[in-house]
C-alpha cells in the first residue's frame, strides 16, 4: 500500500494504532526528506496527546534504529544511560571503572539541554578533549583503553536526531513513547552487549513524580526486552543534586576525586551501584568498590582522556567570578532543591538553552553542604562559578526557596529507589 | 511578556487558553517567519485536538486579518462565501446578478482542492479570462462593472494563506476553529459591507451532517458579528449535485444558461435566495428573479468576463473523450450521490489534489437525470468528459452505487434547510 503523510498524522490524529508498516514507512521517508518536518511535528503532536501502544513504540523504535547502522564491537560490551539529572556526572567515574574491572564500555553520550547537564559538555572542559571521534579510533580506543566517551557517529539512528531537535522546538519532548523511542533506539543501534538504564526521579529530573519515572523505566526495559537487548533499570533519586559539584570543570574535578578513590559518598553510591548492575550479566567476580577504592579507574580515565587529546594533568579552567552564598543561621540543611541548583547553573553559564549555544567550562555551583550536614551561621553554602558576572543575579534568583536550615536533621531519602530488571 | 513558539504551544497542548496576546504574537511571527512551519504544525494539531474557545478563535481571525491588508471600497458592497460542493457554480451567475440588480460584489475567489470545486478554475475555462488583477483593477472593475471575481490579492490575509497550506499537508484541515477563523479572517478583510455565507451540508460537502454544518455556520456568523460585520448563513442540502454539470466548462456554460433565464432550477433556486439574501439589507426593492428571468444579468456578466480579458462569446473547451452511462433500467432517479459525482470529476482531470496541480478545463460529468426525473433503460444517465481516456475507468469506478433508479419517485428534500442570522 503507498502510504502519504496526511494518512499516517490523520490516523493517529483520530485516535487509531498505527500499522507497522505505517511506522516503517513514515520514520524512512522523513529521514530521506520526503516526509516534511512540518508534517513530523503534526505526527509527534498526535501522538503526544492521542499515545502510542507498546507494540507501536517498539516499532517506532526499530524503525528509528533501522534509519542507519548498528554498531558492534569486537570485545564484550556494556552500557550505561541516564536520562539526565543535575550533578549527574556518574558516566565520568563508571566507563573508565567498569572497563578496570573486565568489561568494554562504549558510551555514545550526549550534550546537555536546559537546567540538566551533557557528558560531553564536562568532558570539553578537559583542555584539549575532543568528542567527535570516527568509527575507527572508537574501535581502536575500545580495545586499547577498554573505555570510550564520545559524540554519536552520523550513521547512529539519523531519524532519532532529526526528530529529537524537531520536538525540542515544536513542544513534543515530554512524551512517554517519544522519549522511550529516542533513548532506546539509540543505545541498541549502538551495540552494547548489556544496558542499564539510571531512570531519575524528582525535581531535578525529567520525570517528577516515581509513578512517571516508573511507567518510563518500565517501557525502556519492555522495549529494550523486545529487541533482545539485556537491560535493567535503576529508578534513583534527583531531588537533590548528586554530589557537590554541579556544572562542566566542575564536575570533572570530582569525579577525578571519586575517581581516586575520595569524592562524595552519594557519587561514589551511585557509581558502585551502577557498576554493579553492569557487571551483573558477566562471569567477573571483581568487585567495582574495591576496584574504584585502590584508585586503578584512575589509570584507565587518564588513559581515555589521553586517547582522545585531553591532558588528565592539566589544570582546569577556573571562572573569573566566585560568590558565596552564606548560611543564614545555624542548624542542619534539611533541603536542597536540585532543579533550584540545576537552573542556577544553566544561568551561571553551565548548561544552554538551545542546542547551538556555547557553554561556560568553568561555571556551575559548589554546594559546600548537603542535605543531613552541620552548617554554622555565617558559613559557605553554596559557591556559584561563572566568567559572566551579570549572571550572577539570576542564578541568586533561581536558588531562592531552593534551601532550608532546621534544627533537626532530616529523614535520609535512598538513593537507589527501585530496580526494574528486564 | 516575551513568547516564545514552544512557550504557546505547550499552553495550547495542555489544554489551556491561550491569551490574546499569545495568539497576536504567534500569527504575527508566523507571517513573519520568526515561527517556523513545524512550529506551527504542531500548534495546529494541538489546536485541532484540543479546540479553542470562540473568544480564542474571534482572537485568531481578528490575529490574520491584521497580518495583512483590510480592503475597503468606494461603492456599497455585498459577497458571498460557499464551503464548497459538487457542481456549486452560483458564484458566476450570482455576482452578475447582485450587481445588476445594484449592489457591487468584489468576490476574491478561491480554486478547487479534492472533490470540490474552484471558482477561478471554473472561470479559467473561458478563453482568455485572467483571475489575478491589482487592487487598482479590481477598484476599477468593481466601479465600471460592478462585479469582480478574481485571486485575493498578496497582502489579504498573509497569515491565513500561509497557514491554509500549512494545514492541507499535516491533516489539520477538518477543525472548526481554523476552518471558521480561515474563513471570516479572509471575508472580513476583504471589506465587503455584508456578507452572506451557503454553508453546504451533505456528501458533497466538507460537512457530512446538519449538526456539523449548523456548527460552523454559528461558529463563522457569531465571528462576524464580533468583528461588526453583517453576516447571514444558510445551510443549504449538498446530498446531490448542484445544477446537471459538474467540472470547469460545463458548469460555465451551465452557468450561462442560468443567466439567459434558463438553466437548471435547483441552480435558478439557490441563486435567487442567496440574491435575497445579500440585497436584504439595502433599500433596494428589485426582485433578483425578475432580473435573473429578464436576462439583464447576463449583460454584467459578459462586462465582468470581458474587463477581465475572457471573451464571453467565446466557445468553450470541449474534451476529447466522451463516455456516456446509460440507465439500466426504466424508473425514477431516486438518488444521485454528490460525493461520488464530484469525485468522478476529480479523476476525470476537473480536480486537483495537490494545490499545484494543474486541472482540465474540458473535464466533468453531465447528469442528464437529477433525482425525482423519470428514465428509460438505456437512455443516458451521466457523461464524462475528459482529455485523459485513461481517467474514464477510475471515474466509472466513483460512480458505482452512487445513484438508484426505483419505481417510486422519492420525497423532495429542500435546498435551503435553515438559516441562521448575526
Amino acid at each position: 500500500m503507498k502510504h502519504t503523510a496526511v494518512d499516517v498524522i490523520r490516523t493517529k490524529r483520530d485516535g487509531g494504532v498505527l500499522s507497522d508498516d505505517q511506522i516503517d514507512w513514515v520514520i524512512a521517508a522523513y529521514t530521506r526528506g520526503e516526509v516534511a518536518d512540518e508534517q513530523m511535528s503534526a505526527l509527534a503532536m498526535a501522538v503526544f496527546l492521542n499515545g502510542m501502544t507498546f507494540t507501536e513504540t517498539s516499532r517506532w523504535t526499530q524503525a528509528m534504529i533501522d534509519s542507519g547502522e548498528r554498531l558492534s564491537w569486537p570485545v564484550p560490551t556494556v552500557d550505561k544511560h541516564s536520562t539526565g539529572g543535575v550533578g549527574d556526572k556518574i558516566t565520568l567515574p563508571l566507563a573508565p571503572l567498569v572497563a578496570a574491572c573486565g568489561v568494554a564500555v562504549p558510551q555514545l553520550s550526549g550534550r546537555g539541554l536546559g537546567h540538566t547537564g551533557g557528558t560531553l559538555d564536562k568532558l570539553e572542559s578537559i583542555p584539549g578533549w575532543r568528542a567527535s571521534l570516527t568509527s575507527e579510533e572508537i574501535h581502536d580506543q575500545l580495545l586499547s583503553v577498554g573505555a570510550v566517551v564520545c559524540a554519536p557517529t552520523d550513521g547512529l539512528a539519523p531519524a532519532d536526531r532529526k526528530l529529537y531537535a524537531l520536538r525540542d522546538v515544536t513542544a513534543t519532548v515530554e512524551c512517554v513513547p517519544l522519549i522511550a523511542s529516542s533513548i532506546m533506539s539509540k543505545k541498541i543501534a549502538e551495540g552494547a552487549g548489556a544496558l542499564v538504564l539510571d531512570v531519575k526521579v524528582g525535581s531535578g529530573a525529567f520525570m517528577k513524580s516515581l509513578d512517571d519515572a516508573r511507567e518510563l523505566a518500565r517501557a525502556l526495559v519492555a522495549i529494550g526486552v523486545a529487541h533482545g537487548q539485556k537491560v535493567t533499570a535503576l529508578l534513583t533519586d534527583m531531588s537533590v543534586p548528586l554530589g557537590r559539584a554541579v556544572g562542566n570543570a566542575v564536575e570533572v574535578a570530582e569525579s577525578v576525586e571519586v575517581l581516586r578513590g575520595g569524592g562524595p559518598s552519594d557519587v561514589v553510591e551511585l557509581t558502585v551501584a551502577l557498576a554493579r548492575e553492569m557487571l551483573a550479566n558477566t562471569e567477573l567476580s571483581v568487585d567495582p568498590a574495591t576496584v574504584l577504592a585502590s584508585g586503578e579507574a584512575y589509570e584507565t580515565w587518564a588513559r581515555m582522556i589521553a586517547a582522545q587529546g585531553g591532558d588528565p594533568e592539566a589544570d582546569l579552567p577556573q571562572p573569573n567570578t566566585v560568590h558565596v552564598v552564606t548560611a543564614p543561621r545555624d542548624g542542619v540543611l534539611s533541603r536542597l532543591d536540585a532543579l533550584s541548583v540545576g537552573v542556577a547553573a544553566w544561568r551561571l553559564g553551565a548548561g544552554r538553552a538551545r542546542k547551538e549555544d556555547p557553554v561556560q567550562a568553568a561555571a556551575g555551583v559548589l554546594c559546600h553542604v548537603k542535605p543531613g550536614e552541620a552548617v554554622v551561621s555565617g558559613a559557605p553554602l553554596l559557591e556559584l562559578h561563572t566568567d559572566t558576572p551579570d549572571a550572577v543575579e539570576g542564578a541568586l534568583a533561581a536558588l531562592a526557596g531552593a534551601y532550608e536550615i532546621t534544627d533537626e536533621a532530616p529523614a535520609r531519602t535512598p538513593l537507589v529507589l527501585e530496580t526494574i530488571r528486564g
